[in-house]
């Protein structure tokens, strides 16, 4: 999605974890609806697993979708007009930040800037989950 | 920190927690250099807390960085021509993704984008720690 999508659909996404599979008192355009892959870009229907959404659910994807997620090509291809692209400061790699997506492809370094997790691993000895330490940092906010 | 900075300073500041407090072996330069900001384009002395580092502890900054820090202006400051910046979903505000620096000022939105704290909390009913929800989300990867 780039960021210049609806900010309303957006919101109507977020709130009310879209794309459920609550239909019991749908239409039959709605019942359509909430059988569509989650992917906004998509026409699809849903039939395998996504990224993790807040609520702890996964979003629910077309095969194609799902398939590009796994395979760490969700956001270069769905994504790739949007804002908040990040180079890793050892390889170079473009990284999707500020994305849902893309949680689990990077690390956020202590001096600013990130590193794509195949060279966190290798660079800094990373063991850890990549939010754990997001987890720990907010801990200073409690 | 531009995303152009050295990867070798960034690598060796993340692995050695860069600007410890510890001149037990330390020659007069590197002493000086322990006692300076954590902030890279800053010359001054240390002397106030900023924001959580990986290990737990929190980057020393200089007094006129750290309130740069409080008032979370740093990166619209230090951070304005790197990359990763994204605007809030609602209200346009731009924040820098992909910072250690401004991990607390966004939210993942489901669909992708973000949405900045003060969004969230209005628009999401959002009453958890920001990062509360990514370590959840990490545990789909245990």
């Amino acid at each position: 999605m780039s960021s210049s999508s609806s900010t309303t659909a957006t919101a109507t996404a977020t709130v009310t974890n879209n794309n459920s599979n609550n239909t019991s008192c749908c239409s039959s355009s709605s019942t359509v609806l909430s059988r569509k892959c989650f992917n906004s870009d998509c026409m699809d229907f849903k039939s395998r697993k996504g990224w993790r959404l807040r609520s702890g659910d996964f979003a629910e994807l077309c095969d194609r979708c799902a398939s590009a997620h796994e395979e760490g090509r969700f956001c270069e291809t769905f994504h790739l007009n949007a804002s908040g692209w990040r180079g890793c400061e050892s390889c170079g790699k473009r990284v999707h930040c500020g994305c849902i997506v893309s949680l689990q492809a990077f690390t956020l370094l202590d001096a600013g800037g990130i590193a794509c997790m195949a060279c966190a691993r290798k660079n800094f000895c990373y063991d850890v989950k990549p939010c754990l330490a997001s987890f720990i940092l907010s801990l200073s906010f409690s």
